[in-house]
């Protein structure tokens, strides 16, 4: 008989599941949502108006995608097949929520206070409070905070929760706790409160079975001295473990078999690894989609300036695995395409009955390296690694009055690719050996160009997962690791993961104008990134003082 | 009985032509011809591609513009009372022509040459040969040279002309000699071959009644030694001088009196002074349109690094004309509108009935100094004044994922301001006091925003002239001074150059908020621009190295 495990991946803008054969990590079958709130970064559904940096989203969307794509998966095999559910989820992306878990925001008295709401990975309204851990962090010496980059990030969860805390103190106080939506998740389906591991090692400095102490907490705040105990508890699920089982109501709402194992929650990016068949160090997956997450396997657990973190069996058991990211990366391609545009480019596509995307990408193909004259940081969404600094924006330079949308969008592609490579010179030079590049996620399946050109940027082959769906294929794995199939999410790799599909091989001609180009983009990146000229930083300030658009 | 001249301004895009009252310059009627042709910087007629930086015009545009304007304003009055015609065009725009006049390339043996055609004032093929100008009479320390910005621009007329001896010399010998637009115009109407004073004083290093020495020109080029007998000889007409007379060929072609004096041909910035109202020292006229030219009076002409020129006598009689400018302005706002503003914005502006330029105009002037967190570099067509460096490219720097269309509309908008902020704090600290500032042209007759930006960022009111047609009006002007009507320019600006139709007196909050922004420019401008970092020269050179768009 066939078994089955259904992964659901929560990402930015969507929930996609799958159905996987647990023999050979088949896709059965599949099915998807668009969030109807997407990302709230303007205003509440209310209409309340949003500070800049804000990024927000609305957990009942959350919930309707598990109504829309368990029944539909459900329906697809007999459901006394399927064993077990998996879940991963964008991180830090967290919400507040009373005793029993009900998100604050869904209590009228709440719903027009934007901090009821889930704050997602990319709300950047905790600048200030990750800048003061940072420095306090530094100043007291924490053992944990090289790490983390020796830096916190204001898109992880104590920033978030302490901007909370000193903004909204009438949502901290009525909050029972504070939890990361993968977490609520899996609460949701098991009547289980558990924190995964994951997410506690990456995003809220748990390491070696502790977080930092309360004076570190009291200091920032004397309010925030016991959050551990009064915002953060609840049993700590590790990886491929069992959260929980399927409650007998959410069995019958979404015609799945009650008490069926769900696992402990995941991020999306972490997933990804046994999903494209990564099992061992020095193999580095990039997940490039709206923003790119870099994931290497090490032996060990070292110190790298910059990254977003390591954690020992983070991602596969007895490995260590370092998490870096770029905050902006299909996110600069889909604003250029929505704000940038010309309409003769939009009616040239139309004609030729294709997207703009693929007009544009087929249009900045047939340029050479260098042919735009254009160089771009990457930084439209801020930095996270190695510079992470959320105050860092977007620049273009080398326009005439020839430049051209394509110059322009090619010239966006290859900034992500330097921005990757800065990435991967930073783990080398911090001795975490990277051997080898595999890529997944949205950009590396649809944009065949923007693969090349990493491919000579970094100077490596790029080799592309065999997996539309990677994360939701990874978080299948894990189910069937808690579901007892497997004993542990490396044996799951290397039976359900996917194999290479595409390799793209560095050009030489082109590495070597690459080679040039990206010294130039070294240059800027440490002119305006490293403070010698801190004119981003300046002119945000003076956006702050103005008015936000209507 | 009242008497009229006629002016003719042949602009980058149009030729435009008015017919004024003699008595107070009043404007009886006008015409304007779109050039055919209009800039060729991707192709000839024939389809052969030319090199990037490349922009050349077709003659045939200009005798089409006379063929148009001129029997339309003849019809218009009694043609008896038509007493002079003053022309006036872009330059250093030049074509080489054979002894009878006839364009080089009107011969088919010729025709597929691109150094047959008109180069005009922004063709940049001749940075090279600039550059080698510029260290050459640096290094002899050529007398002129301080009197011209120290550096010799590649828009100028002895560069174009070298580029032509060094890479077509077939073109070179064939021609008999090498002419401004303006002069083989006047040629055209009068039979007759002369020398605009102001063409020579401000592009062609003509300085207290003599040209550079042959020795510099020999150290150029051997084959340079004897340019100025071979190529630039004719007669120098002086500014408010009669050239010569209209020929019955001509006369009875656009139907007009023959034996009607023509005013020494002029330069379209420089004719704006006097068209303005412009008569005095310490007086800055601004020409904004899709490059801007700022001239301002003096009582003596001093050396001013990066200005274009001085001319003593060059605009009005007695006083030094001081020209710096900006390449890029309007054309920089054009360039986004064609290839940046997103189908979004081109529909709700058709939906509420205006321009694209009106909608983007519209919500960038809601926004507030600084609210967009951008700043720009207004080098889209390189920097003329002060850096004198056409390899210099353009920068936008502060985007984010919710940057919008009007926020880089006004960053570009500002950086134009910036810009011309730069220029003026540079005539200052050399000694030429700006005691007022006028503008005219089409972007300050348009754009209301532009103008109020400019006196916030300039700190003083901007001073509007009353004129659509400046350029032709003042040509009109100088028509009046060759025909006798009046002494010297000086009295034809006062009796038919427009008064002020409007001033923008500087906002104290914005004046504000623009000193730190400027501030914020200026250290990019030097850092860019002076050297520190070349990256926009070696993108360039990377460029040159690929192939152009097809």
């Amino acid at each position: 008989m066939p078994q089955y495990t259904i992964g659901i991946d929560f990402g930015s803008l969507s929930g996609r599941a799958v159905l996987a054969n647990v023999a050979d990590g088949r896709e059965i079958a599949s099915a998807q949502l668009d969030y109807p709130h997407a990302i709230m970064d303007r205003k509440l559904p209310c209409g309340k108006a949003l500070p800049q940096d804000w990024a927000l989203q609305h957990p009942q969307d959350y919930l309707d995608v598990l109504d829309h794509v368990l029944p539909l998966l459900a329906a697809s095999v007999d459901p006394q097949d399927i064993i077990g559910i998996g879940l991963d989820c964008t991180a830090s992306t967290v919400l507040p929520v009373c005793a029993e878990g009900a998100p604050l925001c869904f209590d009228p008295a709440f719903a027009e206070n934007p901090h009821a709401y889930v704050k997602m990975w990319k709300h950047h309204g905790a600048q200030e409070q990750a800048s003061r851990m940072t420095l306090l962090a530094q100043s007291r010496g924490e053992e944990w905070l090289p790490y983390y980059g020796s830096i916190v990030n204001a898109e992880w969860y104590f920033p978030k929760l302490l901007e909370t805390l000193e903004d909204a103190p009438e949502v901290y106080h009525a909050m029972a706790h504070y939890v990361e939506a993968v977490d609520w998740l899996v609460w949701q389906l098991t009547g289980t409160h558990t924190r995964s591991y994951c997410c506690l090692g990456y995003k809220s400095f748990y390491k070696d079975g502790k977080f930092p102490e309360k004076d570190f907490f009291r200091a920032l705040n004397p309010a925030f001295e016991n959050v551990i105990e009064e915002k953060v508890s609840g049993p700590i699920a590790a990886l491929g473990s069992c959260a929980g089982k399927l409650t007998e109501d959410a069995a019958k709402r979404y015609g799945l078999k009650a008490g069926i194992p769900v696992a402990a929650g995941n991020i999306d990016a972490h997933v990804c690894l046994p999903a494209a068949g990564v099992d061992s160090a020095g193999k580095l997956l990039a997940i490039v989609g709206t923003s790119t997450c870099h994931i290497v396997l090490g032996t060990k657990a070292l110190p790298v300036p910059g990254m977003s973190g390591v954690v020992k069996d983070g991602v596969l058991p007895g490995l260590a695995a370092y998490e870096a990211g770029q905050s902006c990366v299909g996110d600069s391609f889909h604003w250029f395409e929505r704000n940038c545009v010309s309409s003769a480019t939009r009616h040239e596509a139309a004609e030729k009955n294709i997207s703009v995307q693929a007009l544009l990408t087929e249009k900045a193909a047939r340029l050479k390296p260098g042919q735009s004259g254009l160089v771009a940081l990457d930084w439209w969404n801020g930095n996270r690694s190695v510079l992470a600094d959320t105050d860092l924006t977007g620049m273009i330079l080398g326009m005439t009055l020839q430049t051209a949308p394509e110059d322009i969008y090619r010239a966006l592609i290859e900034s992500t690719a330097y921005g990757a490579r800065v990435i991967l010179e930073n783990y080398r030079e911090s001795g975490v050996p990277v051997q080898a590049f595999y890529a997944s996620g949205g950009v590396s399946q649809k944009n065949a160009l923007a693969m090349q050109i990493y491919a000579d940027v970094l100077q490596m082959p790029v080799h592309i997962a065999d997996a539309a769906q990677g994360p939701a294929l990874g978080s299948a794995i894990y189910a069937a690791v808690a579901a007892g199939v497997y004993s542990d999410a490396a044996e799951g790799a290397r039976r359900m993961g996917a194999k290479v599909a595409q390799t793209y091989d560095p050009i030489p001609e082109n590495v070597c104008v690459y080679e040039k180009l990206y010294q130039e983009y070294k240059q800027l990146h440490d002119y305006f990134g490293r403070g010698v000229n801190p004119v981003m930083k300046t002119l945000k300030a003076l956006k702050k003082g103005g008015n936000n658009h209507e």
